[in-house]
């Protein structure tokens, strides 16, 4: 008979989940703002023209059937170069393979793993698809502690308590989803220690590494002789979220078995045949084009940054670490425990009163999310203003 | 330390794996005929202009972002127009997954399905991911014969000893790769009949519906109130190959059980967000515009497939049913264990002496698929003249 397995039963994504209700409100009549989804094409950010136009040139040239499995070899060059410039690492195309999306770079890299009882060390809170693919290969998501009152920067010492022998990987996300923090140098080169004194690979998750308010550091760069299997896309740098690509690159000193990894990897690539060819078309001409787009995505998201903080710290009963980098804030609310039962109520409360439509910090995991919610400060000054206005006034409210 | 899961250390995917030698061949200066891959956009098929037209419009219009995880609401509508157009079956919107081709179809599908030990009856000979992420998943792929002296078609008293307690899911592909078999509506009955009886769900693969040379039937259609996973795509029909674009739908009586599976899908497919936003709006187009390009490559494709046909009967030593859907021959050659110590040094042998690469019969199950190969009639007239006179040459020059 029909038999659903447990893997799936256990699947979650918060971000995603909220959706639902508000979408009921929203039929009724609701002004809604979402604020769930990191999307900057959903406010005022468009796909750079030079970049839709490398994606029909493609189409119109006929670059439309089945590319290598790995990707594109001029896009994997394109891409290394670009690891050079912006990460300073020096990797080869070889050891580049092209996925639709981060998320399918985490589930390939995941399923060659994770099996049942692999422990995987992720930041807590984390970016839920490296808590729910872990579970869905048989694994258990770890989350080592990141320090709120530190900037979310990891804690080394409660990430060193829990690898064992049974620990997979360690992943850092950096700029990081949700807390929004930018993880320094040093404690880059703590955690890169720590996987090299126990021989495993570190996953460093870097889709957002151009949208920082700092400097950001590479992971690979500062791991040098230790495996780091690297994440990261098109998605947000490149305002190409619905097209979905990105890529993971493996680089380890001589290591054998991070080869073989990658050529597993490989193997899951060549059975979802390749990724979309025209869009990889698109993203040599992202990668390779005019850059400047960047900087004037940097110029609105830094006004929107400084204006969301600065609301932020004047309401009473919520409090943020300033983002460093992506485009998430991710405050700390006071009356969790009293006022509301937990982060889910008060995200289902501000929904209904408001509009807004905030992720519950839970959803990151609950051992570090919990008590917090994510937003997002993508869009225009208006915007945020209003929805500033509304949750000022639902948070200072009398009680009911 | 790095451990690689057992589960991806068994994946193969026969027709991308058997590539490297052909490139090394051709590198040396060797002229290669690839007839591995059934792409048709490989020979002289294009995207239809009103498709590429479409998906050019989109990416203009602004619509890169995200979509919903489960699809854009007008395709799933689209999509079940076209199912009651084209397979004569009544399916709701909400039971339409779109996927990122059919191969993400098939690992949501078995994602759900298959556990340790979950056993699922798929054709012997099968195309190869259905084995493939069956085992990815801790699961066993039990192989029913296909007869081949009956043009293919299921034998259902082997495909009946083969259903027990760990039985998960029967799968059918009609038209059939990689045997270009097309079912007949009687053995459809029989084996939604067993599925039925056991309250087993079928698996359904359509994506060569509409290239057939004969009349094709849905199983759904046949299938009544036994529950079916259809699972479909843009690629083969409406030459949207390396777009990635597939569709996975629920259909079944009243079924509490397969509606939890359909909602299970969905959340597998919240976590890698969404598919190619502007390609489902070309899909869209492909499915509700002009369908005059369908006809043109039948005739071509019929053409091509008599004559492969003819040629192949002619050559000494291979032997074929005449396919009846799809682009493939799946021949037998008769000296294997003689000639050849089995299909895979066969096919090395061709590729080496004439530079065509065809993919070992084995790749799509040993059981079945031992002793024969599969090709694409695919190409020109002209490359398809060139391929057989070499074919025949080397099956009859003297034996080494």
């Amino acid at each position: 008979m029909l038999n659903i397995t447990k893997r799936v039963q256990t699947l979650e994504y918060a971000i995603r989940d909220v959706v639902e209700h508000a979408r009921q409100l929203e039929k009724k009549g609701k002004d809604i703002i979402y604020l769930n989804i990191g999307d900057p094409l959903q406010f005022d950010f468009e796909t750079p023209k030079h970049i839709t136009e490398a994606l029909i040139r493609a189409v119109k040239e006929g670059f439309n059937r089945y590319s290598p499995s790995e990707g594109l070899p001029e896009l994997r060059e394109a891409i290394c170069e670009k690891e050079k410039k912006i990460g300073g690492i020096t990797i080869s195309p070889d050891n580049v393979i092209i996925s639709n999306g981060v998320s399918e770079g985490i589930q390939m890299v995941l399923g060659a793993l994770v099996d049942n009882g692999t422990e995987i060390l992720v930041p807590g809170p984390a970016y839920p698809p490296y808590i729910a693919y872990t579970s869905f290969f048989g694994g258990k998501a770890v989350q080592y502690r990141t320090s709120e009152e530190n900037g979310w920067q990891p804690d080394l010492d409660d990430a060193r308590s829990k690898v064992n022998d049974s620990t997979g990987a360690i992943v850092i996300i950096n700029p990081n989803n949700p807390c929004g923090a930018l993880y320094n140098k040093k404690i880059i080169k703590e955690m890169t220690d720590l996987a090299g004194e126990y021989n495993i690979p570190l996953i460093s998750d870097e889709i957002y590494d151009q949208i920082s308010y700092d400097e950001p550091v590479s992971t690979a760069k500062v791991a040098k002789d230790v495996s780091v299997i690297g994440l990261n896309g098109f998605s947000k740098v490149y305002l190409m979220t619905g097209w979905r690509l990105g890529y993971v690159y493996f680089k380890g000193q001589d290591n054998r078995t991070l080869q073989e990894l990658r050529e597993h990897v490989t193997k899951e690539a060549r059975i979802r045949l390749s990724a979309n060819t025209p869009v990889q078309k698109a993203a040599v001409e992202a990668l390779r084009g005019p850059q400047n787009h960047i900087s004037s995505m940097m110029k609105k998201l830094q006004e929107r940054r400084d204006y969301s903080h600065k609301r932020i710290k004047e309401i009473d009963g919520i409090n943020c670490a300033e983002p460093k980098g992506t485009f998430y804030f991710f405050p700390k609310v006071d009356e969790i425990g009293s006022r509301w039962v937990n982060d889910m109520a008060f995200v289902r409360d501000v929904l209904e009163n408001t509009g807004i439509v905030f992720v519950h910090g839970s959803g990151f995991g609950s051992a570090y999310g919990s008590g917090h919610f994510r937003g997002v400060f993508l869009p225009p000054m208006e915007t945020l203003e209003k929805t500033f206005n509304r949750l000022d006034h639902f948070m200072t409210q009398s009680e009911q």
